[in-house]
C-alpha cells in the first residue's frame, strides 16, 4: 500500500499506536514532573477545555480527576472568556487544555485568561512549541509524532496516557499497554463493517469510562465515513433518543471492564428485546486488555473502532485520509 | 382538539408558557430567598447534574454561572459518585440538579453524596415534594403545573427562567418575557416543518448561549419525530461533524442577540457556500424578543423549535404526545 492510497496515512498511524504508547511510558518521567508540580498547587478544581477529538480525551481526564483524585472537574466553555468576555475567579483552579496541534486560537486564548484569573495553566499536546505549549505553565508533550490523516487516531490515544499519568496513574501500572494495543490490534473489522456498508444513521453509547470512546467513535465515524453517529451516555440514552432506534439504527454500545459496562448491560438487552441491532465493543468486537488496569481501558477500546470508521469509508469510496471540508488545524475564534 | 388528539397534550402545554412563565415570575420572590442563601455561602465553583431536557437547562445555567457570577462552573458526570464510588471533596462547591420530576434515582444519589461531601445542594424541580427536593438543602419550584406530554416543554422553560432567577437575574428584567413568549408563539411553524418532512437525519447548532437551544432543540425532534438530529456546538462543528454535512443533511442554526449569535454568521455562510440547507432560529423562523434581555433568549428562541418538532411528528404520522420506548420519569441507576 502507497501513502497515496485512500486510507493509507490512517492505517499507517493507527498502526503506530503500540510504538507511540511505549515511547510515551519510557518517557513517563517528564510527566510525572509536570504532575508533581501541579500536585504542590494543591488545585481543589479542574476546568478542561477542548475540541473535537481531543475534548473526548478531555473527558477522559474528567473521570479520573473525579474517580482518582476526588476533586471536580468541569469542561470549560471557552465562549464564556473569549466571546462574552468572563473573567471568573480561578484561584486554586487547575486548567488543562488538551489539543492536538496546540494552535486552536480560542483554545490558546481561553488558557491564557484563565492564568489572567488565577489557574494554574498545563497544556497537553503534541507539539512542544505550539502556541497553547507557550502560553501554558507547564506542558505535557503526548509525543506521538506528526500526524498527516485529518482524522486524529494516534494523538488521540497517546493524550489519554499522557493524562493517566498526568493525573495520578503510573507507568509501572500501564506497562502492559503497548502489547495489549498490539493484540488488540491484530482482530477483525471487516465483518463488522460490512454490517454497516449501506446505514445512515447510527447510535454510539457508552457509560462512566466507556462514554469518552462513544463519543469519539461516533465522531470518527462521522468524518470518514459521513454516517449520522450519535453519542449518547447509556443513562442519557433512556432520556428520549430511545425513541428513535428501531431496527434500522444500528447501536455500538462501549462495555468497560468495570462499573460503568456493568451498568452498559442492561441497556443493552432492553435495547436488543426491541429489536434494534446492537455490536458490543469488548465483546463482539474484542479488545485485549491483558494487565492492563480498567482505567486504562479507553486507550485500547477506541482502536477497533478507528479501524472500522476507516474501514466503512474504504468500503462507501470515499478517502478517510481527507474528508471533505475538514483542514487538520481548526481556526476557531 | 380534544386532549385524545396525536399532538394535542403537546400543543396545550406549549401554549402554556406564557401563563408559567408569568406565574414563576410572580413568585420570583422564593427563588430570590434561595438565591440569597447561597449568596451567604459564598461558593467558588458549581457542579451542575441533570439528565435529558434539564441537562440542556443546566447547560444554560452553567453560562450564566460563568458570565454573571464569574464561577468556573462544570457538568457533573453522576456516574463518578454513584458508579465508581467517587467521594471528592466539594467544600465551597455550590451542586446543583435540575429536574422536571425530581425522581432520577442517580441524581437524586449523586446530590446527597454531593452533600456528604461538604456541596451546597440546591433541587431545581418541578415537584417541591421529590425526592431530589427533599434530598436538597434548598430547593427551587419551578411551578409549571403538571406535565402529561412526555416531550418536556413548558418545564424546560420554567427551568431556565427559574436558574436565571437563582443565578443572579432579576424579575424586574424579566417582565417583558411573558408577552414575548406569547408573540413568539404566534409564528407560523408549517412552512418549515413540511421542508423536513422526508428528513432523516439533521443538524443543529449554536454557541455560547445558542447551543442549549441547539441542544434541546435535537432532542425534542429525536423523541418526537425520531430523526437523527445531531447537536453541535459551532465551534465543534468544524472540527469534524462539518464533513458529513452536505445537501441532503439539513442544518438548523440558532443565532442569538449577542456574541454567540455573531460567531454564528460567518459559519452559517461557510455552510450555505457549500451548499447546505441551513435555517436560522431568530431569522428564518421568528423569534420576537422585545424588552427581553439577551440573557434570557434561550427562553425565547426553543419555542418555535418546540413547536416544529411536534408538527414534524404530526406530518409524519406520529403522536408525540407518546414517543415509543419512552416514559416520563426515567430510573436511571
Amino acid at each position: 500500500m502507497t501513502n497515496n492510497a485512500p486510507g493509507a496515512l490512517m492505517a499507517a498511524e493507527i498502526g503506530e499506536q503500540p510504538s507511540v504508547l511505549a515511547s510515551l511510558l519510557s518517557s513517563a518521567d517528564a510527566v510525572s514532573e509536570v504532575a508533581s508540580a501541579v500536585r504542590e498547587r494543591a488545585p481543589r478544581f479542574v476546568m478542561l477545555a477542548a475540541r473535537g477529538t481531543s475534548d473526548h480525551a478531555a473527558l477522559y481526564a474528567k473521570y479520573l480527576i473525579e474517580t482518582r483524585l476526588g476533586l471536580p472537574a468541569g469542561l470549560a466553555s471557552p465562549s464564556s472568556m473569549t466571546l462574552y468576555g468572563s473573567r471568573p475567579d480561578l484561584r486554586d483552579v487547575l486548567f488543562l487544555g488538551v489539543s492536538q496541534s496546540g494552535a486552536s486560537p480560542d483554545l490558546v486564548d481561553s488558557l491564557t485568561v484563565a492564568g489572567e484569573c488565577g489557574a494554574t495553566t498545563v497544556a497537553v499536546t503534541n507539539n512542544p512549541s505550539s502556541d497553547l505549549a507557550s502560553a501554558a505553565e507547564f506542558s505535557v508533550d503526548v509525543r506521538a509524532g506528526v500526524e498527516n490523516a485529518v482524522a486524529a487516531t494516534k494523538t488521540y490515544t497517546a493524550e489519554l496516557l499522557a493524562l493517566y499519568l498526568l493525573l495520578g496513574g503510573s507507568a509501572a501500572d500501564a506497562s502492559a499497554l503497548p502489547d495489549a494495543a498490539a493484540a488488540t490490534l491484530e482482530g477483525g473489522v471487516e465483518t463488522a463493517a460490512a454490517r454497516y456498508r449501506f446505514a445512515e444513521r447510527l447510535v454510539t453509547t457508552g457509560r462512566g469510562f466507556g462514554y469518552p470512546t462513544a463519543r469519539e467513535a461516533a465522531l470518527k465515524l462521522m468524518e470518514t465515513s459521513y454516517l449520522s453517529a450519535l453519542a449518547f451516555s447509556t443513562a442519557d440514552l433512556l432520556h428520549g433518543p430511545f425513541a428513535m432506534i428501531d431496527s434500522g439504527v444500528p447501536v455500538i454500545a462501549v462495555a468497560t471492564p468495570d462499573a460503568g459496562g456493568s451498568a452498559v448491560a442492561p441497556v443493552v438487552s432492553r435495547l436488543r428485546e426491541s429489536g434494534a441491532d446492537v455490536l458490543v465493543v469488548g465483546e463482539d468486537l474484542p479488545v485485549v486488555r491483558t494487565g492492563v488496569p480498567a482505567e486504562l481501558s479507553p486507550v485500547l477500546d477506541i482502536l477497533p473502532l478507528q479501524r472500522l470508521a476507516r474501514q466503512i469509508a474504504l468500503d462507501r469510496g470515499e478517502n478517510p485520509d481527507r474528508p471533505r471540508g475538514l483542514s487538520k488545524v481548526t481556526h476557531t475564534r
